[in-house]
């Protein structure tokens, strides 16, 4: 009887943990290589609009994606006071070398601590970031939202530099 | 003992589609801001690095939206022979007054058709457009994840217009 009323009450689904993780994965594929696309002084130097570099951007992305689903997954918020700022403890990248291998840190923490969210975690409502109440799939999807958002910022810079950047379907 | 089965092997869930449509349509309220933010002539004429004005990444959207949510809830692809081309039967707005009418019609299109997906429709694969293969959650979210681009581009217009856009936060 209560197995019944378990199945009964199945919540619905759009997406899974493993699609999310996917489809985070494939743009953070693609904004790899946009950051690869720039050339080596632009992606430090370029902006529009009094706009940061494209580096900043990246490292943007890289400072909430590593904390945000490790915060995420554990309830535990931990690595920096202020959304977007830097550690003290990591040197910032100077190169896109650098960059790049900072970015795939990151890639590697995603994967291994999506492992790690609790049955359940993603509908529980947690304060991200210690500063922002929202459901934990909202916050992983602001991550990934405010990645396409910045990611498209590059894009511009790139056509107006006159450099084709790589195709938005581009993901693997 | 059927039962316990189905309630072992319920689809783990990390967004639900009320979930799914609410991020969407908080989207979709922030880019009408962003048109609402442009001036009448520039929404229509201004442009960087040889793309297009943001009336037609509007329009995009628009006309991907509402025959992309309806063959993703219905399987069936009618309306536009290519994707992200004009259909004949409607005239192209021409104002940006008209442009929000249609975003609103566009709303309405999707609130509605998001009560016609069956159970469990967004984990079936569908052609998108006739064209794409992919699960009916992924066209949706390709969907979402192509207007945060665009519109991002349309916040490099305005701030090299020298016009504060609304903050990405924003989808009130």
């Amino acid at each position: 009887m209560t197995t019944a009323t378990t199945a009964s009450i199945a919540t619905p689904v759009a997406i899974t943990p493993e699609a999310l993780l996917g489809t985070w994965q494939g743009h953070r594929r693609l904004t790899r290589k946009v950051i690869e696309t720039f050339p080596d002084d632009k992606l430090f130097t370029y902006s529009l609009g009094g706009m940061r570099p494209f580096s900043e951007l990246a490292l943007e992305m890289i400072y909430m994606a590593g904390p945000g689903v490790e915060g995420a997954a554990t309830g535990k918020w931990v690595g920096f006071d202020t959304l977007g700022h830097h550690s003290p403890e990591s040197p910032k990248p100077a190169t896109k070398a650098a960059l790049l291998a900072y970015w795939d840190e990151i890639t590697e923490i995603i994967d291994y601590t999506w492992t790690q969210f609790p049955a359940g975690r993603f509908q529980e409502i947690d304060k991200f970031f210690n500063a922002y109440d929202c459901p934990v799939y909202a916050g992983i999807l602001y991550l990934i939202d405010n990645e396409i958002h910045h990611r498209a910022q590059g894009y511009v810079y790139l056509r107006s530099l006159g450099i084709e950047p790589p195709a938005f379907w581009d993901r693997y």
